[in-house]
């Protein structure tokens, strides 16, 4: 059973994290923070993710559980990231982080841990979003140089600032790698009026922007007479959540290093 | 029964009208005509259509079957359509017109017929769109200010050179005029990079281009919890011509004039 | 402005109701009550729902806040909303009531204080799911006796014990209905094995359970040629606190009386 | 250039064979033949295809056109396909055959001919269905035992007789085989009434029969947070032609033997 501590409970992706290790066979929930000045310090935190009481208080600072973990998972903000990554390196334990937003210096000051201590360190923990990459490496070549239509369509929430997301173009580079082409060549990124027939190596994009959608992507290849559509939907941050108590249980047993969701699900 | 005879059994959409007529149970498959100089002409239009015998052969022209008829239908070229037109009026026939692309000076010419003939012309006989423009204009009425996010994506084969189809923007005008907003002005056609978050009032369009794909529209409408989608996919002409063989059993019964789908439908 | 209370608010829906109440513009969030006994009385209300303070804290009973609000929303279970209506009868507030598995005798309970006070009572609130019937109401006059096949499938997540759901054989009823049939003769709940060709007048079901699907329903007409599909996905419970909020504003302003969904929504 | 000849090249079959060779850079439509007695013997076989003439006329036996071909494509009945084999063995040519339905005792005779020609012979061509097996193997082991529920969808036409289809069995089948588990044990082919929640290790299978649905299969991994779904959608018999095709210009270099799809693709 792997030790599990959570930075954050009182937050939405805390309390998510809270019952994806209470839903975990193989985890226990050793322990979670709440911010500085929190009114919910002392409250218990199964009780704040909505799941009823679980036993364990919301602790002020992760000092006072120092002795009750063995993996922490953070996804919080860079500044209070590298402040636990320091605890941690220092008490030997380990560490998911989920946080995003890190400058080059930030990346830098992290990676410097990583003979310390042994950390996951993923943008995106879904091992859905993980394995629709795998697959779509698979098809790609198989289909690639077949005559086969390749579009990236993807569906976001109204708030989402930017267009076409960071895992549709990610999907597209590994598509364009199985390919031998470049989204810089071959990604179209707008259809608008009369811009004739598709070309045979375009890459396309579209992009929809509605409600609430936490995430949908679909990759269609497609060519006369069927289309093979690979198509993954998170519904919930449970999904990040979920993936980042995987990596923990995978990290309990691992040597000090940095890694990525790659090396967790072992593709 | 309506008898029912089609120009161009030999094309396409010509063999996909027979198996239309064919399918109808209240209509009869009276004749059909091949282009001039056809190697077709005096095979079975069943035959033709892959259908197995008929008993009907091809005919080189309207003038060899123009007592066995009561409906054309002609889904052809402007001048063979209107050359049609003309011979359909002079000898007190219906017709039903599917040809597209006619200039401003043709359809003119074509609308001069009204009084002499009943005639049903549409740019798109599939019942299906119809009833969806219908669909459209109820569900923009009922939730269109109370902050669900409208998105048109729509979906056609690889050869298609204009964008978005022609479809997709008539049902964003049938939204935009249900809530008083305009494509002109609250349209989103493309969304590339920092485009920000999405703005209350925006009818969003995204374009799929791949492969076969006959015709897809879904137009979405999404606010936090959830969202209803009504969606159209056409698979084969087939669409088009059972829309064209409704149409000809409907006009057998008019008077004299020029209707449209939303006449024969009653919608 | 209408001052909404709500009751249950350390419950799941309870927090997605205060989330909703936040969210509209012409309502205020006047009070919630917590379980008696429970840690979380005195806490902020906005704070439990993960939105932060907003400066009202949870009550423990509804007697502390009777001045505070005009409507009061209940998800809870049927004893505890009988008594809440006692008391919004007794003290002139209006209530709507989404709370489910009430018996034949409760029910004659709740009804009987129809003339006492306005309630709101409909076992499922989602705007879209009753936009959703009126669509397939339409579509199926449209299309139901020219040859369209009519499918209902509908997914949920693995806890769901009942199939299909009640709101998929809602939307069946609805069409059957609009053309004359029912359920009880042309429902088809499976289809194993050598089965045969479908009857034209089936009514099919197909029913996916997996993960945590909200609820997702697709109505399908198809026909050689065309599918027309009018879909409803909810995406959380916020689908189900949204139209109770928008019940809400309505019903402020209604006389005595019970009433349902399609009477807020004017369908 | 693979010299392609087809048997049947006025049936439906064989007309969208021909129009699968025409398409294809690699490959020379060289022969076609028709049934014995039919009336269209002699007629231009791309007319007959509706591509217009291509200069090759329907012969009337394999006999007339034998010095004109490599690779025979057959996909007729079991009678005359092994007529055919036994033509293309005697005369040293290669064929695919995608006829079905043969009984064990022509299984038995088709596979007598292994070691005198090459041959390719699968019940479905499609690369998209054959790639999708394999895309499947590979998500079932990555997330088989880490909670996902796993669910098969499928879509038919309305004649079709079987269900689920045998696509179906085979995709569960290969998912099942991935897992340890089996069909017998754990396909759910039913849900009606109250049968509880889902088991975890349930493959469950939905059924659509509507319109004229070629063929749409997906399998669905789904967990509290996501969805992963794999989808195969067959829009014509173009896609079981376009793999005929490619196996025929496989098979053109491939030693005596018999060979499945598998082998085609290299998967």
């Amino acid at each position: 059973m792997t030790r599990i501590a959570i930075v954050g409970v009182a937050g939405r992706m805390g309390r998510t994290l809270v019952a994806a290790v209470e839903q975990d066979a193989e985890a226990t929930l050793a322990g979670g923070v709440v911010e500085p000045g929190s009114s919910l310090a002392g409250a218990d935190i199964g009780e704040l993710a909505g799941l009823g009481k679980c036993g364990v208080a919301a602790a002020a600072s992760l000092d006072a559980i120092v002795d009750d973990f063995d993996v922490l998972i953070d996804f919080t903000a860079p500044q209070v990231t590298l402040a636990n990554l320091a605890f941690c390196a220092a008490h030997g334990k380990r560490i998911v982080i989920g946080t995003t937003g890190l400058s080059d210096e930030q990346l830098a000051e992290l990676d410097g841990y990583r003979d310390q201590l042994a950390m996951v360190f993923a943008p995106n923990m879904s091992v859905g979003v993980n394995l629709t990459l795998k697959l779509l490496e698979t098809a790609a070549k198989a289909l690639g140089d077949e005559g086969y239509d390749i579009e990236v369509i993807e569906a976001h929430h109204r708030h989402k600032v930017d267009s076409p997301s960071g895992t549709a173009l990610k999907m597209g580079e590994v598509v364009a790698d199985s390919l031998g082409r470049t989204l810089k060549e071959h990604g179209v990124f707008e259809r608008v009026g009369q811009c004739g027939p598709r070309d045979a190596k375009e890459i396309g994009f579209a992009t929809v922007r509605a409600g609430d959608i936490v995430g949908e992507h679909t990759v269609m290849f497609a060519t006369e007479g069927e289309r093979i559509e690979i198509t993954h939907k998170a519904s919930s941050r449970m999904t990040f959540a979920r993936g980042a108590v995987r990596a923990a249980r995978w990290l309990a047993e691992q040597d000090n290093g940095r890694y990525g969701m790659q090396d967790v699900l072992g593709l």
